[in-house]
């Protein structure tokens, strides 16, 4: 099978905040070790798949943020979003681009998650090109959950499938549950963290897309016209102006009747939060997890993150996120860290944090 | 009488980092309102003190600063301390330089105090004129206590004073007090909050001094022959090499048998911490006292205070002090914010701030 891989960069991480920035968004940080989350994912994949092969879609308004990365893909490997559709349209893109061939097998990545182990991760999608192989259309990768988490999406497995060791129909999707529910697909032991990792038959996605998402039959098919006829700039402009916003997961995924899950055995974190992120620093003999100039008496169990060598202080405190970079610090519990987007959302309808983000 | 003002601007603020670095000191600061501490303190007693009597007695190593900050008073007004021996030497030096002549009033001001009414503060130092005038040699000014602070002297009042409306005998100076102490002498009705502003007879002080501090006899009388002989930048390195370091409430003020104190009305803070600070700013609905940019949500009770136009945003949080300015961000619980001061001293002999402070 020809294998591709197709990086999705579109995500903005406003979890981030205030390190995230409008013009350098998660993916393009260096929040673990020195490489960014999109430069680490694009050396994960250029291992196994050609670079012509290797397509990363990303939004527009972030091109001269991209170029001044220096990654090593040619110009014509990035399709460029001139307005954000989430990640059915995005997919629909990619798979267009490529061309829906039977026998192509794309692996779809977030480009800004963190797995340590590349070689496990490989094993994985191996596993993953058997099922393929075997005739599955559409394999996605769930991890045995550690702990309840309420940030992720969960995978219900059905019966294991012979082709491959570890594979599992794919009964149910779940979204982003409650602490209760967590707990609960916790204790079913077959629910699976959703690592939004997935690989499919070319072919079988175009068709699954048009299916499900009848609404965007007509602007995949003018999309393909438009490819065909070498007018790629107006292409995007016409599909992305008219593509629907909705999830793969919600838009195809939950109502394909035939989708695989592989239990991977890679080690893995979307680090969506600065307590996610928190947890991969190691933590110093009163549980603080630190990061940069930082000097921290009688405190405990905090994520303490300082950039470009100024100096964050902290006295008394406990189970704190605190962030300082540049213009801007954030404070705040370590179990609300999801809730920064709040500011920054709120933010936007707020003169005074326009330009922080 | 004629009256001296002795501003002495010798103190750090350390409790201000990271506003108050080695070269912004607490009283340079623009703390409450667009005045300097030092700058208002100088305006406070210019409507009633002649340019060419007040004196202000400040560290060598804050000449450029002070110098910077174009405050209203010629050259010859400013007594550099080539190195600080704490206040009762440096009311020694202010004495020796003004001349030690009988009916001659000094009035002592720190230079990071906050008093809001003028008027208020001038008809306590009248009062104060008055005792001198009566032959009362020293006249401390008391506030009655609003609350059980730890972090004031105490000033135990004895019999009333007929010279001046408010006055009494000063029987004891208690130091710092722990809570229960502060308790017990807010519950006496007899004690009053020692704000550190004094008033005396120069010629009644220089003879204190010797008494109290006879170590520092020959030192204060080869200062004065110093002076009389012109050679002042030799005068005052011998001086403060030489010169004891301790207060003058210790030194002098609680070995002096006749000190006056006198129960001011105005209103009154020294400042000492960021939650002093924040007791000066008015709060918002939440009761966050808030200066410079900063987004709060489900906050409450915080001081909250962003400098140079850099953003703060708190999500969650309660009872903090968060200070962000320039490349350095504090956050400390209010009941602690004495302690800030432990971040610079132990910072001292930690290389990673030592840029800092």
């Amino acid at each position: 099978m020809e294998l591709h891989a197709v990086i999705l960069a579109g995500g903005r991480g406003e979890r981030f905040w205030p390190l995230s920035r409008s013009d350098s968004p998660k993916q393009m940080l260096r929040l673990v070790g020195e490489e960014t989350l999109l430069g680490a994912t694009l050396r994960r994949v250029s291992g196994r798949v050609l670079r012509a092969n290797t397509l990363v879609v990303i939004g527009a308004d972030l091109r001269s943020a991209t170029e001044r990365l220096g990654l090593p893909l040619p110009a014509a490997q990035f399709l460029w979003e001139p307005v954000g559709r989430n990640t059915a349209a995005a997919i629909g893109a990619a798979v267009e681009r490529i061309g829906a061939a039977p026998g192509r097998a794309l692996l779809v990545l977030p480009s800004d998650h963190w797995i340590p182990n590349d070689a496990a991760f490989w094993r994985a999608v191996d596993a993953g090109l058997m099922l393929l192989a075997s005739g599955e259309p559409v394999v996605t990768f769930g991890l045995r959950p550690l702990y309840p988490e309420t940030g992720y999406g969960y995978i219900e497995r059905g019966e294991p499938l012979s082709a491959a060791p570890g594979a599992f129909r794919a009964r149910r999707f779940h979204e982003k549950p409650d602490a209760k529910r967590a707990q609960a697909y916790v204790d079913s032991g077959c629910c699976l963290w959703n690592s939004g990792i997935f690989l499919f038959d070319a072919a079988a996605m175009a068709g699954l897309l048009r299916l499900h998402l009848p609404e965007m039959a007509p602007t995949l098919d003018r999309l393909r016209a438009d490819l065909a006829a070498g007018e790629e700039t107006e292409a995007w402009a016409r599909y992305f102006g008219a593509a629907t916003a909705v999830s793969i997961d919600h838009g195809v995924m939950e109502k394909a009747g035939r989708v695989a899950v592989l239990e991977a055995g890679f080690e893995w974190s979307d680090l969506g939060t600065w307590t996610s992120l928190g947890d991969r620093l190691s933590a110093d003999a009163d549980g603080n997890r630190i990061r940069g100039e930082v000097m921290a008496l009688d405190s405990s169990d905090c994520v303490l993150y300082s950039g470009d060598g100024g100096l964050l202080a902290v006295l008394g405190v406990h189970d704190l996120i605190v962030v300082r970079v540049g213009d801007a610090t954030l404070v705040c519990p370590r179990e609300r860290a999801q809730e920064v987007r709040r500011l920054v959302q709120e933010g936007k309808v707020d003169a005074r944090l326009g330009r922080f983000f």
